[in-house]
């Protein structure tokens, strides 16, 4: 059997406050650009898509956009399992197997790692192909290039039979940095990737040995998915049930029939500011800088500077990390507590802990440019096609300036084209739609002016992306819906619209 | 003789490039808001107003608006003696002596230290006074708090007889740190601030003396000064060929009659960042932290962070200032290279090395705040009775947005009121013009679209702060008159603007 099909399922559950203020709640960093401008979701995509362009990603709800989003840039397929609230990799691997036919041989790997030669991994992931067809679950570790303390490791022992493939001996977890050396020294082990090949019923039936309360959980949420476009929404109530536990936890230190394939190049989980760094070329003074960075004088300073000019000047040892509304500035070794950052920010309220400037939605990203008294300045893009929900507030009014493609503009029983250079104001109370018809990108500069400028001053109608009900009460973004004060707009307005809106 | 009028002079010429980024050459650090949002030259100017309400200040020809700005709000006046290009103090303090009348007593004091005890430092001046009135140049000196390294010192001598007066022995330039040392530990040295209380007739005859050729210049310069309001502008050929020279070295190093008063206040010459530090209190830990800044497991860290969320982690001995467009990370031992930055990024031709995103204009200020490929967002601030210039753009359209106050809008050959949450376009071509007729401040949203957004696509008909002619060529800010492509408007809107504006 050669070159059976491969399902790709990646993971894209991960939180990532590790990367903040890049990575946040809103936007984790598998969904953050972070290399040339790419994703790490997307550059996982394009690198899978060697093996197979329909890809299943298992995403929480919240990010179920942005992912699609990945995948359509990426130039790839396929469907999104939502989960509705984080369950940890064993629930999101068992959801994916059960909905998986139980022959297919499903190639799991989380979304945020970086690995840049595509053609190497494909060629390793075939290499277990025999070995997961013959019932093993293959996990593929990364040959180790130093000591670290921040993986856990790979025990190989004999050959299984099928390839290049061995008998895994033991799961070794983060080690101290003695044992770490020990292990590089020994020789025959290998970072967990957290990588594996598997048919999907081996899989179901070593949850089902080994961690059957996940399995049924999992059987109750699955079998009651509601299916939506090319989302698969997991039932919220049997998922929410559901013990929370890693795969390797809840199986693979258990199960006999492991195996692992060596992978011979280079990897990253990019799991800290420290990882992102080893990610860029190095000056001669240890110093790596991205976009708009300079040094003077400084040694082993990392400055990521995308919007703006950083400079570092006579700094050791440092990361420096600038994004458009908050800056961070962390020694070297302390890294590994960004996530503390976010705690604090979190217990002091502070919105920059978990949200962004620029927030993405269904029909393209608004950003926020100006902000004052009683007034507020957005850019808005809108993809090609994209539409918001037809809405209205009751304490602003909207003045639209496109500036880039043409608008399709409804406000009251009105629809009309605004190109480029052109405006239509919208006073409040006035029901209105923002679509972008064309075939290229559209932006809009939307000056809001009011005396309250709350996201939830809004009331929806009509949205394409399904929107309207419970799902946006649940998210908590730009539009969501005025749940309390939903109140009925004027009735003739209402009938002008309606039938606008079905047009 | 108790009492007499005491005449402040403020030397506001200092390009303060130590303080990038949140000093500029376009604003430099004395009108920088720096402390309490309140820049140094205003908080100067408040101090010296216990001695005198109407004071003179030197300053440059590009920074006069600023200064008269500073002026209105520390409610002192007096005129602007305006230096067409820098030539060091004792220029400057010459064109002002010479264009005070000779008996007048004159307190020259750099617009760029903090001295927060005004009524000491008034008590301390009239100390002076005596010694003054008898003819000697007085110099106030600082009893020093720690051997800095940083400042000249003067070592007093025997009594002049005029009071708390003392006759200066020696100048002795910043000296090692050894000799700083000593020099503390004898006790009769304190630090040379480079405040000087003088009769206007003494300091030119000490001129006359030490530098004659510099007098010669000055006395061209200011026989040729051109009166413009309050603006005295000293003759530029005259100007031009003065020799740039401190009045240490031009004078008082070579002058017999120098005293010495001692100041026992606080003063800082804000002469660095870690100088700008020490203005801030410390936490346990010694950091200092300003604004929107937070710090965690960080020791002696310094952050200026008055627009966003600024978090330095486990960092130490830093210094970290953020800007809307741009980011300093220095260690606390580079505070005095960052001059280095400066030069480093002129060299590389970036314009943040001299120039803000927020510029400041007659009229009020204007804030760039979102920036595409066909199109530019600004933020306006006008003042009551502010008027930009009567203008036309060749290759853009304007939108403006009235989001706080009323504007006067001026339209081809109409006029007309734009009020809150109204707005106006303005096509390429059209002759227009904004004011501010009201008693609050105006701001708005101008929205720029079109192929070509230089700031130099301006043609100016007519400006309140004379700015058409040759002043603005020499200026480069953002509405520089096309220079080389100035062409006729369309004569039919241009008579109709004519009768327009000078209505």
């Amino acid at each position: 059997m050669n070159d059976p099909t491969i399902h790709p399922v990646l993971l894209c559950g991960g939180s990532g406050t590790r990367l903040w203020p890049l990575s946040r709640k809103a936007l984790p960093k598998q969904f953050a650009p972070l290399i040339g401008n790419k994703s790490l979701l997307q550059l996982t995509l394009e690198r899978l898509s060697a093996l197979n362009r329909t890809i299943t990603c298992v995403a929480s709800e919240d990010h179920r956009f942005l992912v699609r989003e990945a995948m359509e840039n990426a130039r790839t397929e396929g469907r999104q399992i939502l989960e509705p609230m984080p369950r940890n990799t064993a629930a999101a691997m068992a959801a994916a197997a059960l909905l998986a036919e139980p022959d297919d041989l499903l190639l799991f790997a989380p979304a945020d790692h970086h690995i840049p030669d595509a053609a190497l991994f494909a060629a390793t992931v075939r290499e277990g192909v025999d070995a997961a067809l013959a019932g093993r679950i293959v996990t593929f570790g990364v040959a180790p290039s130093f000591p670290s303390t921040a993986y856990g490791y790979i025990e190989a022992a004999g050959p299984t039979g099928h390839g290049e493939s061995r008998v895994v001996a033991r799961f070794v977890e983060k080690p101290t940095a003695s044992v770490a050396e020990s292990l590089i020294l020994h020789g025959g082990y290998c970072w967990n990737a957290g990588i594996f090949l598997v048919q999907a019923r081996t899989l179901v039936a070593a949850l089902r040995t080994h961690a059957p309360d996940i399995l049924a959980a999992c059987e109750r949420a699955a079998a009651a998915v509601s299916v939506d476009g090319s989302f698969l929404r997991l039932d919220r109530e049997a998922f929410e049930g559901c013990r929370g536990e890693s795969i390797d936890y809840a199986v693979l230190e258990k199960h006999a029939g492991v195996a692992v394939v060596r992978f011979e190049g280079t990897w990253s989980d990019v799991g800290s500011w420290n990882a992102v760094a080893l990610l860029h070329p190095a000056d001669d003074a240890g110093n790596r800088l991205s976009g708009m960075a300079s040094a003077l004088r400084s040694r082993n300073t990392f400055v990521h500077a995308p919007h703006r000019p950083v400079v570092a000047l006579g700094t050791e040892d440092l990361i420096i990390v600038d994004t458009p509304d908050a800056v961070l500035v962390a020694g070297a070794g302390c890294a590994e507590q960004v996530a503390d950052v976010v705690r604090m920010l979190s217990l002091e309220g502070k919105a920059v802990a978990t949200e962004h400037r620029r927030v993405v939605r269904p029909w393209g990203a608004y950003d926020s440019v100006d902000m004052g008294e009683r007034f507020q300045v957005k850019r808005l893009t809108v993809k090609p096609g994209g539409k918001l929900s037809l809405q209205m507030h009751h304490h602003r009014a909207e003045h639209w300036i496109v500036v880039k493609g043409t608008a399709r503009a409804t406000r009251g029983g009105e629809v009309q084209l605004v190109r480029e250079n052109e405006s239509i104001y919208l006073p409040s109370g006035t029901i209105h739609r923002l679509e972008n018809p064309g075939k290229t990108m559209l932006e809009v500069i939307e000056v809001q002016t009011g005396g309250y400028l709350g996201e939830d001053d809004i009331v929806r109608f009509d949205d394409t992306y399904g929107r309207c009900a419970a799902i946006e009460l649940r998210g908590g973004g730009a539009e969501r819906p005025a749940a309390q004060s939903m109140v009925s707009p004027p009735p003739a307005v209402e009938t002008g619209i309606a039938a606008t809106a079905s047009a």
